[in-house]
């Protein structure tokens, strides 16, 4: 029983990094179809949401039938409870790629505003960020965590120097405005990308500190990294 | 230790009442403040910003203690991990009417670019959507569920409506361009509201559905009904 658990458990894990690879290329590919202006991309995100919403049931089903296993460990429940609300913003960030793709499109058919810069840049970002939360998760490495927490201010200077640069543009000229408008909610897809990654990186930290820490102390703890959520530019 | 467990859940869905409650309030004020031009308002959002923190917080610590008693049954269980997600949607709408709130902050320092009609309509839709689906979920109502689910919608033709109004704005007069962009920007708070009541209420037909059909039967019901998440306007 003891071993079966276990086992399981490694199986969720497994499962978790396999989505959140996914949710990587969904992001890759979303922005790689504007920056190559190729739109077989847009298709290939469409096709993984499918895949990403069979995962995240499949998912949702592992952990509820962990939970009904009688008496699982606190350690093991916390684990439980962070693998439900992981599973959730993985799902998340999948629908914000789905979004993405679609902004591509959109932009395809028209001319190109500008060489694009920084959102590709951004983009990185946030996958970096997407991965390396779910490291922190399955290696239990709150340093990585916190790291992940901190790269969320690089997000949010980007998002600002996307938004003054392309306000410069529409300003300048209305006929861009409304790709420039596209781009400007790409990069706040990217920014609740990145929001989503820093909820994964606190919920690492809930996991880990709640083995060894008393409750209150927890609770400062998170309340202390709760990401102040999204900002206006 | 049953009575006990009943009673339990009874609080836990009490909290999750107020926290719904307090979630409405926040778009409230947050609109209000931009429609009634008073920025007291906008400091009332940020005050109730750690009130909620401090609620979500607590209902996780409820949640995870629940779920610590030996054996929930198979509908507590998935009334536990549902109050789990439900817990992280309301933080997350807290976090979209504090983003509102600044946004009409910023707007109170310039003169009104129109009379706003869509987007307090748009926040009256979203708080109907939120409270209706803490009501389904307290009364484990499917079909309150589904009249959630069916008003999304209904959001998103709004949301394109004020994107095409503003459109014309920013077209027509470059020196509109920073105002319009904000009101976008905040239907887009208001649309990813929508967005997390209709998580909200997707969930409770998955507690309730989940008591009496198979695995797969339920499954398939949740396949069909997720939201098809932020499309681009």
């Amino acid at each position: 029983m003891e071993r079966h658990f276990e086992r399981e458990l490694g199986a969720l894990r497994e499962r978790l990094l396999v989505m959140g690879g996914l949710a990587e290329t969904m992001i890759h590919k979303g922005i790689t179809a504007l920056v190559e202006r190729d739109e077989s991309l847009v298709q290939a995100v469409l096709a993984h949401e499918e895949e990403m919403d069979l995962l995240c049931i499949e998912i949702d089903d592992r952990c509820f039938t962990l939970l009904a296993l009688k008496q699982p460990m606190a350690s093991d429940l916390r684990f439980l409870v962070a693998a439900i609300k992981i599973n959730s913003d993985l799902e998340r960030i999948g629908d914000q790629a789905v979004s993405i793709a679609l902004r591509s499109r959109l932009l395809l058919r028209e001319a190109e505003l500008k060489p694009l810069i920084d959102i590709p840049r951004m983009a990185r970002l946030v996958q970096d960020m997407v991965r390396k939360s779910l490291d922190a998760f399955v290696r239990r490495d709150t340093e990585l965590a916190r790291a992940v927490i901190g790269s969320d201010d690089q997000v949010d200077s980007l998002r600002d120097q996307v938004f003054r640069e392309l306000l410069t543009y529409m300003m300048g000229d209305p006929a861009t405005i409304p790709r420039a408008l596209n781009l400007i909610l790409m990069s706040r897809n990217l920014e609740r990308i990145g929001d989503h990654a820093t909820n994964i990186a606190e919920d690492v930290i809930y996991i880990v500190r709640g083995v060894d820490v008393r409750e209150r102390g927890d609770k400062e703890l998170r309340k202390g990294l709760r990401a102040p959520g999204p900002r206006p530019a």
